[in-house]
Order: structure tokens, then C-alpha cells, then sequence
């Protein structure tokens, strides 16, 4: 498999590839060819399709809720080599766990630094946001493709993380780097269900696209329409947010009309045949693929790789 | 259109040109050349007059509410080709939007990066603010003649706003590039009414002058005065207001009694009439032209760019 | 009355500067030389008396309610020929307002850039603040002699806004130039008649000298004692308060025993006699001058223009 | 036992110390010498066993409360000489402490400087936070082997805590030194008890790990369970939690599964017994060792050498 | 006096001075050549004690309630002299007070920049805090041979001010100044009797020399204990708090032992025999010196320097 990987990289790149790069107008050469480094990697390698294995579970829920299921997953080195095993696009995570596997891994897999985290033990009364605890820097050392940002719109520390994720990047793509926003909306104004809703989904992914972004990752939309405002839109226009390939749709209008990569998070863990399903939307709808974590590194590793390669028949279909 | 715009770039600058540019004193020559490149360009070139498309909505409103009504405006180039095929003076958009299409028309049309921005998931109940997600190195990268910033006077995050963009004003001065601020009073003191009452507009484009704004924005003032002391002022010193006209002549005092350049926005979306109505006052009382956005790209096409004809003619009468 | 103003530029520095300027003991000779292009300049060219005309009213209190009354003084040029005609020591301003006139009035008036401002929209609940809308590299690029702050003894931003002072009047000073502190007490533990109050003025005064100003702006001073310790000591030591040349000699000795030039406002606009009598009581008790902005520019020039010139004669006599 | 030191400095490394050092797969030739340095020393020097001397008691919770009972220990260079005679691993102390011995000391001894105190006289309704009153610059300068520094997981000033540790960490590890992290969860969301339960110290755990810890120090913890989310997963996956030796075992899982160093504080004074009991616990659990302060420096200094002694020879077991 | 005072400066340093400098073992060379300036310097010279005169009452109390008693004061050439008069070790002010003398002062005696100051004007109900109004730079630029800062231990602004001092000490120490620290506790949990209880002043004194403080300034401390847990501590050690003798030998030792001086301020005015009396309880008690303002300068003149000079008699016996 690695083998093979390192052989497509040296391939030409494919009509699809060349077509997404060129909607990068303002990226420079050294950031399209990470941009390509991904999009040409492991078995959707050239398809335009993806799949990302994010793995920040342990910041965000701590470690046993992350890893105790499968206890081999405590272990850095287990989730770069499920990533290489499964022929994923890239592997997501954060400083210290990136790092405990950057030299025995180097060079096998486009990596993606997530450069700020959030954690379960803060207090729940605090506005939404998250600490950096990598820098572009670090990236650059490591030889990542790209960085990773969490960005909370609707939070009222929304704006200094928007400021600080602008400045960031900035940063990454003076260094070549590509730039990854996962934009989850959250705060004082919408409630939970809101959180995922179509409307605010959309517009969720617009401001990660606004911002810069060159991949955005956003949670798959439910049919409900969060904003009064917006509902009367949706209404007098017709949107059709039936199906979940209707709002995937819809989701990719709102990436400048497919300008931009977007990927959707599996969410909370659950069965096979409802991600399978998931991907098969996501595809139809025009997205560019998943990113999943949870739904893999809880599973035992044949299961995993088993699972993956079956999402990944869905994107190459 | 566009070899007709180039032509007229490098034409002698008009007299009316040269003496707006003079009233620029402490303006270096390359920010002369920017502010030139704006006032010579498109159907309004040479005249003193301004008709500018900006595009910032999605940010604002998110991009239903922005582009459903038009579904081909969620496509980047859309804006821009409008644009330039109306034979506008400029584009402003956000550093997402503007860099989707920076290759494609890249010299085609002076651009504005809008610096900062604001969104409707924000929480209601906190102080009036924005994101600064872009900066002047993009605007510098993207061969922009202009930069575009949003305060809002009577926020308890004014003076914090202020000096932000102070900061980058001087930043975008010390590169050569000019600068517009859009100044929106809004916070804890004022009333709904009072946001576009006739002494806070007078008093917040006046600010926008003070902070070394080359072309300020404001939105069209009611008659309705908001301030006790200000009142005691219009009505001893008996200042007409009375009509759209005679407001905007007031603005334009407020400008250095015309010394810097003045836009209005269209504010929400409306008929025809009244937006061309609102032109020849604007004309009429000396103000230099229309920032409209909602107003015609929420339009189809062949509509938007028969009232931007008509806008222009206005301004051309 | 210019060319006049500029032979003096060239004369000798008369005896009275010269003993001004050796109190500044810590100051370079650059900064000296600034103090000397305002000490030296005007009709009190010479004398070590000073008037001043600040125009930061718009700024302060909007456009109508500082220019309505006098329209020509909308225009940021009446002001500059104002203070020239006048035979003025110095005119200050915000950054909008210099720059507008700063090449066609370019060497003919000593000039200070108020670098921070106020304003009336903002929330009247919040801790009195202010924004910095200029800097010192402006102030430079403009040819001032000086640069201005104000700081608000009393408000909880207060440590925030002397630190911000301190730090730009020391770069004011790595530029040669010479540092103006307006100091204004207000703040939570302050009553409206504290704010003038004899006690609190005196104290203000002694933060500014501290702070390294090197011209010191307050208002003049009532006979209200606020603060319960200052009083005791009032009492005991029997400190003559009485009248308003004891008070301005007071303030005097609190700006280090007369080491430090302090100049008092005019406040609330009102009639020529009570201003007249004002300076006379300046000039007895040892002030150095006025800084008087609304008292002329909201009168006719030709008024203004005689007033000043009765102010003037008061300091020469 | 200081030249027995030297020589072993000078000594191979070990293969178990070969070992932990690869695991520091990002870490820099001269951050693993320095890591290195504290692994060779002392009398566990190349087991891969560690006893650290730390003395910030001083700042934590007063002079009297820290050194009375052992008034010897009010001298700095007590503590430089208890550990050096004891034969273990580093002392880490703060600024003013580390800097008293530098000179008398230099090259005896692998020092850490702890960067970050907090101090029992800061209000208590605050949210828990430290001061940095250390830097990266001090600790080259003073030739110390790391850097240590506290978070404080569940505080609302944990992501700020967090960014500046990360700041922090990324400047000592450019200078080629070793990074510490002492992890001690405390905030608005956690009982007393939960901060030293088994989930919320595993969490700790685990987040110094991903910040980049090269050691992480935690308290023992509890078997009790303070988050309702992980209380599901420890049992549901029957994790073991009910002896020391288990959850010290769970907490090197959550160290990267053993890849990284960690280390346990006594907290409370105690007996010798009990003492030794929780190290043969830590030991049998795969902790890495012991940080020892109160529980040596406040007993007479041969009592104190004697303890050390026994546990150094528990770890040696 | 002046011409003993610099043939002392070539005089060889005292064994005493050695000593004390030797303790100093962080310290560069020209830190120590600066503490040497002012331990070699005045009546004293040579001793290991030290008197300083402190003027920064005018920007704590206002200039009416600190110098009105004496009207000369208002003066600062006045304190200068006194300094240099009495034979003290060294002055300390504010910016603005120093600078006013520095030329006319040059090289007569050691000072101390005070770097930040604050004021009575300041809210009652705002947490503890300073506004730093001078820099190392100015320090510099002076001549000085030390800064000094007041840190609050018990603000809830304490963390960030010894931040804000850790920083500019280190900037400090690297031009070669030596650094003085008031440590004065103040805050939400603090009574007022408890700000000079002997754990606290202890505590404080520790925390400064942990700070990195060469010289470290503390009121005398009474009896009363403040803390709990301290006076637990008090009482099973039996720390003899009972005389202000047995009071200023603990803090020396919280002052590293004696390793690091400590002076006492004199607080509010009182009568000459307390003076003394507590100055021959600092001696007695192992402490370095007095730091005594308004008890020298609110007295006339010929009553300051007798009072100094049998101060200084005290320390000299």
C-alpha cells in the first residue's frame, strides 16, 4: 500500500485534480501542491474524492472516552498506521500525538497539524472556544500538508477566534501550507438542535470559505432551519432541504458554489450501514468526501479497515 | 467594456479627478494613483462620481438569505463579472470571495478587500463588533486598489474598532493603497431609529473622515434627529433636513465640507424607483455615488445591470 | 502676519525660553527645538506665554454641534488660517482634520496631532476611554511639532490609558517631538463638581507632569474641594483657593513649582468678558496660557479674530 | 556522589533510557541531551526511573508554611545540596530560588526552572490561574536541562493558560531544552474530590501529552469518577480502577500509552510508610517516578536523605 | 558631602559589600557594579545598609496632601538635594520627577526609576493595580543604577502585574540595572489589618525575592497573622512574632535567608523616636535599611536631615 501510494505521488496529476486546483486563484504554487499532495494520496488518490482520519477525540473527550474501547488506539503510532492500512487521503491531530509518530512515519501519509482544541473539562457556563496549542511553525517542522482550525460562529468569543484562525493561516500559506477549517457553530443565540441545522450549517461553511479555508469540514445538516430570518428565505425560494443529498447540495452552494473542498464529520459513533449511507448523500450531493474518526479508531482495527474501504467504494463509485 | 475601461486607464485624469485627488493632502502619490485607478475606472470614470458593487452579504447574512433569490450569485465570479460588464467604479468583498476570482479578472477591475466582517449567528445580546479576517498584505498580494473596513460608533467595542483600524489604515496608507470605512452607528445608547437618524449619520461620517478615510460610506439619513444636545443645534442653527436632498448635503459638510468622498448603501432591498430616486438626491446634495449590493445581485442579471445603468445615468445628468 | 511668524523662527531665543526650556532637563535637544518652534512662534513668540487652538470638537461632540454655528468651519482649512491669522502659538487637531490641510498650510504654524479622541455615541455607561486614532509616525510624516493625548485621571481605564501615553510620548520623544497631555478627571468615584474640583485639578495636573509631559492641558480649577484627605490638608495648611488667580498659582505649583508649561481650556462656550477676566487670573497666578477651540471658531472669524488678539494682549501685558 | 554523578554523565546511555529517548519522536538532538541529562543522573541515572526535587512551596503557600518546620530550609542552597546529596534526578524551583545557587551550583545538578507560579494570597473567587514570572531566556542562561510549567485543566483561564505554555514550550524546545508539565485540574465544573479522580487525571494526563510534554507530573489519583460521560465508559469497558497500582497503570495509557514520562507529586505531607507504599504503586503501575518536596525539605535533612533513599531503592527494584 | 561621596565610589569594596554581592549569583557584572553604586554610595557606604528616599507620593496621595507641608517640595530639585544633603544610598521617583533633575543631578547620586505608580483618583472598587509610566529605556537613558515596582500580592490583578514585572526586570538585568520590588499586599481577601500581618509581609517579601528582586521593600510588619493555614504554622513552630525585632528577622529569612536586602518603609508620618526606634528594630532584626519618604520631606528641611542623620547613626552602630 505505501508503495503504491508513493508511486501515485509521482504520477500526473488528473483532470479532476487539476480542475479543483485551478478554483484556488489565490493560492500559491507551494499551496496547490499540498493541496494536490492530499487529493493524490491513498486509494481516492486523483478521484477529487477524500477521506480524512481526525484524531482529537482525546483532547476533546479525554482519553478513556476516546480510547478505551480499543485499547491499542492509546497508542499514537496505531491511528498513522490505520490511516496508511486504509489508504486514506490524510491524518488529522494534534501536536503531541502528531508528533510521537513523525519520524517512524515520515514521508508515508500527508499529515494535517490541528493546530487549536477545545476539552470537556471547561467549565460548560464559559462562551465556546478553544486554546492553540500547535503553531504553523510546528507543521512546517513536522513536513504536514496542512493545518487545522476550529472556529465556533455564534459564540461570543467567535470573533477572536475568527482574527486568530485569519492570522494563522495567513501564516500557513506564506509557508505553502494548506489551510483545513472545521466550523461548528455554537453559542448564547442558537440552541442545540440549531447547532446542525441546514441554515446555519450553510452558513457555518460560507464563513470557513470567506475566512480562506481550502478544505472546510462541517456536520452533516438536519432538515431544521434555525434563523427566522432564513426560514423565510427557504421558504419564498423553494430550497429543497428534504433529503439528505438536498442539503449536502445545498452545502456545496454555499462552498462558492463548489469552489471549495468540503467534508463532512460521521458525528456521534453508529452502525455501518447508516455511514455507508451518509457517504453515499454526501457523494450524490456534490461534497468531497468524509472525514471520520470516532466511527474507526473505537472500532477493532479489522472492522475499521474493513468499514473504511467500504466508504471509500461509495466516494470512488 | 473591459478594453473600453483599460483605455480610459490610461487617459489624462479629468480636471474633476485632479481636484478631488488635491483635496487628498496628506495622501502619498501611490494612494493617489489607487484613489485614480478607482475614480477613472468604469462607465462613471473621470466624472467625480462613484457606483460601487459590494458583496459582503454572505458574511452578514449568510448565503441563503444573500444568493437563493439568484442562485447563480453564489459562484464567486458572478460578482465580478457583473461588475465589470456594468462598468462599475469598483468591487469590495471579503478575502474568500475576492481571492475566488483574483486570477481569473485579475486587472479587469479595481477591488476592495473588505478587512472586516460581522455575521448574523453572533449573539444578539453582546456588544456590536467584527472579525477582521483579511489584511492589508492580501489586499497588497491581490492587487487591490483599496482597502474596506466597518465601524460601529456607539459600540462599547468602538474604540477598540477604532484603533484597529487605524492600525491598518496607516498599514494600508504606508503600501500605497487607499481606504473606505463603512461607518454604521449602532450600541447600548442609540435607538433603532436612531441608527440612521441625521446627526449620528452626519456624526459617524464625520468620525470616518477624522480617522483618515479616503471615501467614507454611510447609509441614507431620516430626518429624525436622536441626541438631546444635537437637537438644540439643528433646531437654533435651523439646519435643513427636511428633505433627502438637503440631508445629504448636510452629510457632505460633515465630510470636510466636501473634501473627502462620500457613498450611500442601498440598505434593504427595494424597487427601482425609489432607488433611483435616492441616487438624484444623492447627486443633488453633492454626495458621490452608491455602494448597492442586496439591490442588484438579488436580481437577475439582465435586471441588475439595467438599474445600474439607469443609477449611472443618474449620476451622469 | 506668516512672514513675520517665519523671521521669527530665525531670531535668537529670547531669555524667557530660554529659562523655559532649561527646566526640561530631560529632554533632547530635538524635542527642545519643538518646544521652541511653539514657544517662538505667534505674537507670543518670545514671551513664554502660549495660545493654543484645539479643534477636536467634531471628534468630541459631532460636526453640527461644533460647526453649525459658524459653517465656514466645517472646512478643515478655516481652522489652520485661523490660527495664522491669529498670530497662534499651535494648532491642534485629529489625524482627518490635520491631514487635510497639512501641504497647503505646510510650515507655516507649529502643529500638534491629538493622537487619541472621544466621542458622544459611545455608551454613556461604559468607563470613560478613548481611541487612538493617530501615532506618532503620522505626527512625523506630517512635520508637528508635537503630538497630544488626553488621559482620564478617575476612570478605571485609567492605568490602561496612561500606560498607552506613557508608551507613545516616549517614541514621541525618540522623534524629537514634544508630548501635550490633556488630563481630564472623570470616573466612578468623581462627582460632576469633582471633576474641576481645586484638589482634583491640582493632582491631575502633577499626573501629567509625572507622566513626562512637556505642555500640560487642564481645566481651570473651581474652589470645590473633593477628595476628604485632600481637604484636611487644604484646611490645615490653609491652601488660598479663594480666587481663581490663587487657584491657577496652585496648579502652577503642582506642575513641579512652575518647571512645567500648563495652559488651561476655555470649557463651555461664553462671553468675551468672563474669558478676558480668565486669562488675567492665568497670567497672575503664572500660567502659561489658553487652549481655546468652541470660544472661537464657533464665532464669526472677525470676532474670533479680535478676541484672540484681546487674549493675546492680556498674556503680553 | 557528585563525582560519581560526573562519571556517569560521561557514561553510555543505557539501553532503557536508548529506548524512552526515541520515543521523543519530534524532540531535537539537544532537547533528547537534556532529557538525556535528567535520565543519566543521580542514583537512578539510565534505569529510566526519576525523583524530582521541586520547591515552589514558597510561592504556593508562603515562606513560614513551607520552611518553618526545617528552618535550614529557608536558604535556597538547602535544597540545591538535599538533592545533590541524595543522589536524584533534577531540582526545579522558581526564578529567585534557582538563580540563589546558580553560581555555587553549576554543572552538580540538572536543573529545571519552573516558570509559572500561583500563590495562596490571590483571591479565591478568582479563576484559577499562575503568573509566568520565569522565561525560557533565564533557564539558558542559568543552564538548566527544562522548563516546567502548571496548567490548570477545568479553569475558565485554562486556554489561556494553555496557549501561553504552548508558546512557551515552542521557544524552550528552539533552545534545546526539555519541557515539563505539571497538570492539576481545578475549576468552576469539578468538585474537590474530581480533581484528583481517576477520569479527570487521566484527562490531565493526556492533554500535557498532546500540548507536548516531554514529562508530565500529576497528583495520584482516586478511584473516584467525576464526569457522568466517562463514568459510562469506565463501565462499560470495566476499566480498573480500584487499586493504586491499576490506575497509575490507566494513567500511563493515557501518556501515550508509556511514550511519555510521568511522574507523581506526594501533595499532602505524609508518612514514610504510605510514602513508599505509593511508589512501589507508581512503580508496578509503569509510572516513571516521583516529585517530592514538602515530604523531604519540611523533615530534618538526614531523615529526609533517608527517605529519599528508601524511595529511590523502591524504584531501583 | 558630594566629593566623600565619589572618592568613596573609588574606594575598594568593603568584605560587607562583597558578601552581598556574592550572594547575588545570578547577577552579571554590571548588575552588581550597579548595587555596589548605591551600597558604596552616602553615609553608609560601605555598611551592607541603606537609607533610600522614595518620592512618589505626589502620584499616590496628589501633590497637595504629600508636599503642602512643605512648600519647597513642590520642587523636585528640592528631594535631590535632600538625597545628596543627608548622605542617603539613593533616590527613588517617578519619571517625571527624576527627568526633572537629571541634567542639574548628574552623577551626585544613585537613582531609581520607579516605574509604575498609582493614584487616588483611581476607583475605589477596581481591583488593586499600577499604570507602568516609565520604561528600562528611560531608566537608561538616566543613568539610574536600578527600576522599581510595586507588585499588589491578594489583587486580582496581582498575576498580571508580576507578569508586567518579571518582564521588564529581565529587561532590566539585561541593560546591567539592579531591580527593586515593593511588594505590598492588598485584595478581596485580605483585611486591612491583615495587608501588614507578619505571615502576609513575610509572603510578600518571599514572593519578591522569588520575583528576582535584588532589593525588596516590605512594611513592618505587626503582629497579627492573617492566615488560617499560616497560623497554624505560627503556632506549632513557634515562630517568635512578638517584638519588631524577632518580626524583621523573619523576613530576612523569608528573604532567602538574609541572601537577599530587604528595606522598611516608614508608612504614615509619626514622630522622630518611633522612627528610630524602628530603624534600630530593623537592625537588630538583620534587616538592610530604611526607604523613608514623607516622614523626611513633609518636615522643614533642617529637621529632615538631623532626623536622617540619626537614622542613619542607628544603622551605623
Amino acid at each position: 500500500m505505501t508503495a503504491m501510494a508513493k508511486m501515485k505521488e509521482i504520477e500526473a496529476l488528473t483532470p479532476q485534480i487539476k480542475k479543483i486546483l485551478a478554483y484556488y486563484e489565490g493560492a500559491s504554487s507551494a499551496t496547490k501542491a499540498n493541496l494536490a499532495r492530499i487529493l493524490m494520496h491513498g486509494k481516492l488518490g486523483g478521484t477529487g474524492k477524500l477521506v480524512i482520519l481526525p484524531v482529537d477525540q482525546g483532547f476533546e473527550h479525554g482519553p478513556a472516552r476516546s480510547f478505551a474501547k480499543n485499547p491499542a488506539a492509546y497508542d499514537p503510532h496505531y491511528h498513522y498506521q490505520l490511516a496508511i492500512d486504509a489508504g486514506l487521503s490524510a491524518y488529522a491531530a494534534p501536536l503531541g500525538f502528531l508528533e510521537a509518530g513523525v519520524e517512524t512515519f515520515k514521508g508515508e501519509m500527508p499529515t494535517i497539524l490541528k493546530i487549536n482544541s477545545a476539552n470537556s473539562l471547561f467549565p460548560k457556563a464559559a462562551a465556546p472556544d478553544q486554546a492553540c496549542t500547535g503553531s504553523v511553525k510546528d507543521a512546517v517542522r513536522m513536513g504536514c500538508a496542512a493545518v487545522g482550525f476550529t472556529i465556533y460562529p455564534g459564540s461570543s468569543q467567535s470573533y477572536d477566534m475568527m482574527e486568530e484562525v485569519a492570522d494563522m493561516a495567513r501564516e500557513a500559506k506564506d509557508a505553502g501550507l494548506a489551510v483545513v477549517i472545521w466550523s461548528y457553530p455554537r453559542g448564547a443565540d442558537l440552541s442545540k438542535e440549531g447547532e446542525t441545522a441546514i441554515d446555519v450549517t450553510a452558513y457555518a461553511a460560507h464563513i470557513a470559505a470567506l475566512l480562506g479555508a481550502h478544505i472546510i469540514k462541517v456536520k452533516p445538516p438536519t432538515a431544521h432551519i434555525e434563523q427566522a430570518e432564513a426560514k423565510k428565505v427557504y421558504e419564498s425560494e423553494k430550497i429543497d432541504v428534504s433529503t439528505a443529498t438536498a442539503r449536502f447540495r445545498h452545502i456545496t452552494q454555499a462552498c462558492f458554489n463548489g469552489r471549495r473542498i468540503v467534508v463532512f464529520s460521521g458525528g456521534v459513533a453508529k452502525g455501518e450501514a447508516d455511514i455507508l449511507e451518509e457517504a453515499k448523500a454526501i457523494r450524490d450531493g456534490g461534497g468531497n468526501g468524509s472525514i471520520i474518526g470516532r466511527n474507526t479508531f473505537q472500532r477493532p482495527r479489522d472492522e475499521a479497515l474493513k468499514l473504511l474501504d467500504s466508504i471509500i467504494k461509495v466516494y470512488k463509485a
